[in-house]
């Protein structure tokens, strides 16, 4: 029997093996044009769409094993890959073909009074590590991006979708293959919880880790990784009706923010209201929100408004404003003032995403500048931190800390920089 | 006597005390304007210059003190302010106040099809920690950067330092009051390693810790942080003279890398000669090298003309290769061809500046193009990799990682950004 010290090693090893084949692949992507670059996404794409067969056989084996072990409905539907999602997680890959490459793109630069020109320039991080769940299309999409971002990328997907993951990724690597590059660009790490650790304790090898999922594996990764890592998704979003707020308009971006759906880390957990505009405001907001089967989690003061509004009502506890529900709960109090408002937000956001409903322009920017959040909207819906909305044509995740990246990140958020000095001779005295 | 568990939960209580009052300054500075910001830089410079006496009698005790327990001579150096490095620093802060202030600088922004405005904004960090060694100028360097980019800045500076660090700080704390600015902006962080550990725990609260000092320090922080970390520093750079390369400028570049300060992360540590040129270049450089006392490190067919040049000669052992000397000593290797000097690189470059002399525009462009590293030079010595060199005005250190920040960090890598969407109603559909 081996002894847990040796077992640590050999996860440690097949990490690093997986990685130094990740770093010799990642440095011909890297240099690889994007005409290059395209021309395999669109090829895996198809590749994909001519799988679908098997792709969906082994999705069915591992929705099944699911099933057998109780796997969550939600959880279940977010595993199954048909017909149709296979070739949307196709047409991702296309979408990724046409943006623009990240990977050049000069920065800044200058020339400095010695004469030596400096320019800063974009260029691929390396190895890129993903820990996710139970989604397969994070495969493709990952991949795809990984890529055109010109780097090499080892996935690391749920159990769940063990065998999904496993066809998905085989098809992708042989369409590098068969477009000249090399498959190692993409890899599947396979294996119990330790050698997830031991991922997470490849710095060095790995440049880049990015876990995407629930709150406890993000925690997990971010506490124990010695890998640089961007912390991803919790958001426990805030919506705050103010004063001069337009209350159609608060209806449709309350309404829209928290049931529109209800899983995603963009969906407002927490609606604020000025205490001026509340007894106008709250029987339309919750009367809306009753129709759409939300429970109201409210201060004492909120429970004959939430009864008259035919709303499910519990009173509100500490954790309440503390919490991500994603579910059709929502906290809801009244502030006494727009400083009200944003004492509950510094205290109890997560710093995903905060709105205003608001026409007042100096409530506005006040707003604006005091939340600290990767997002700040004003008089629109929380679900608008989204890289498919905000234009970037794809996400890999949306970061919640303040280092590198924050808010969605796409293929920019996927490169590092590097400083290029030329010079004649140059040297300091 | 109290518990180690005990000792433990004081230590973090002590960071989170200073934590949250560095917070509620952030939140001061982050929306002061610029003009306020310059002019406590200013009155900052004007406290310190008036306070010289204070400062140099008490680092006359940090320096007997440091003698007394046998602090090498170069770190006695470091460590000692006269009144003139006192105005030195002081003429720092001025130049920061010239500097543009990063925050509130627009870094992209669009239209969305549907109306939203959106724009990706630079705002502070927050709270910024800095964890480093003897010399206390970064003391007042750190401060005014952290300042002027908006953040709060918790010091920890080494313990030899500790008298001036005191003295610096609290004259600078002053000025910050006496301009009406919160003193908490600027805190220095008190106590025995254990404080230093807890300041590495304080995810959260502290959204950066940057070490800055020599290898150990920074691998600490690096792996034991779970707040997130900015790696600086190490600096093992290689200086290739190609086949192409004009020798009197490889000449002046080696000499310069090497010998103009051997002290700094961005000297040069080892050189490597294209083999067609080893006949022509070895004899030069040695000699020139030799001359300034440098010791060379090589392999056995180096050993010849080590000899004829009056270069002290050792054997490279393997470490040879890796290490980074901070000393007269220069590991030296021939190499076959562009290629060879590449694969040397690779595997031993700390990624912080590589330079390769040449007039090849092919070989120029391959070498900045397959070098991994926070700076390239093209006949150049390796030394520019600086922020005043670049025109940044300042630096707070230079980073060797390729999250968020690599090269030389000035004020904009202490900044993060927030998305702001303004739209009149918009709900996703």
């Amino acid at each position: 029997m081996p002894s847990p010290t040796l077992g640590r090693m050999n996860e440690q090893a097949v990490v690093s093996r997986l990685a130094e084949a990740a770093r010799g692949a990642s440095r011909v992507v890297a240099l690889t044009p994007r005409g290059r670059k395209d021309k395999a996404l669109l090829s895996m794409a198809d590749a994909l769409v001519a799988a679908t067969d098997e792709i969906v056989a082994a999705n069915a084996e591992d929705v099944e094993r699911g099933r057998a072990e109780g796997l969550r409905a939600n959880l279940l539907d977010r595993l199954t890959l048909d017909a149709d999602r296979v070739a949307a997680a196709a047409d991702g890959l296309r979408q990724v073909a046409g943006l623009a490459d990240p990977v050049g793109e000069v920065v800044r630069g200058s020339t400095t009074p010695t004469g030596l020109q400096v320019r800063q320039v974009r260029v691929p991080m390396g190895v890129v590590g993903m820990i996710y769940e139970a989604r397969p299309n994070v495969t493709v999409d990952a991949a795809g991006l990984a890529l055109k971002s010109g780097n090499a990328v080892i996935l690391r997907g749920g159990s769940a979708a063990e065998r999904t993951n496993a066809v998905l990724v085989q098809v992708m690597r042989d369409a590098l293959e068969a477009e000249g590059l090399p498959a190692d660009a993409v890899q599947l790490l396979e294996g119990d919880r330790e050698v997830v650790k031991a991922l997470m304790r490849a710095r060095g090898e790995v440049d880049l880790l990015i876990p995407r999922g629930g709150a406890g594996l993000i925690q997990t990764v971010v506490t124990e990784s010695t890998v640089p890592t961007i912390e991803t998704g919790v958001g426990n979003c805030h919506v705050y009706v103010d004063a001069a707020a337009d209350l159609e308009m608060a209806e449709a971006i309350v309404v829209n923010a928290k049931t529109h759906r209800t899983s995603v880390c963009n969906a407002a957990e927490t609606l604020l209201v000025h205490r001026s505009v509340a007894a106008a405001a709250l029987p339309r907001l919750l009367t809306a929100l009753a129709a759409r089967g939300v429970t109201i989690h409210g201060d004492p003061e909120i429970e004959s408004v939430a009864q008259a509004a035919d709303a499910t009502f519990e009173p509100a506890i500490e954790d309440d404003w503390a919490d991500e529900y994603l579910s059709l709960d929502l906290a809801v109090r009244v502030v006494a003032d727009l400083d009200g408002a944003l004492d509950h937000i510094r205290r109890y956001s997560s710093g995903h995403t905060d709105a205003i409903v608001t026409g007042d322009r100096a409530a506005a920017r006040r707003f604006v500048d005091e939340v600290d959040a990767a997002a700040v909207m004003v008089n629109a819906s929380t679900r608008f931190t989204d890289g498919g909305e905000l234009g970037f044509g794809a996400e890999i995740g949306i970061s919640t800390q303040k280092l590198h990246a924050r808010g969605p990140m796409a293929l920019q958020e996927l490169t590092s920089t590097k400083w290029v000095i030329e010079g004649d001779g140059q040297v300091r005295d």
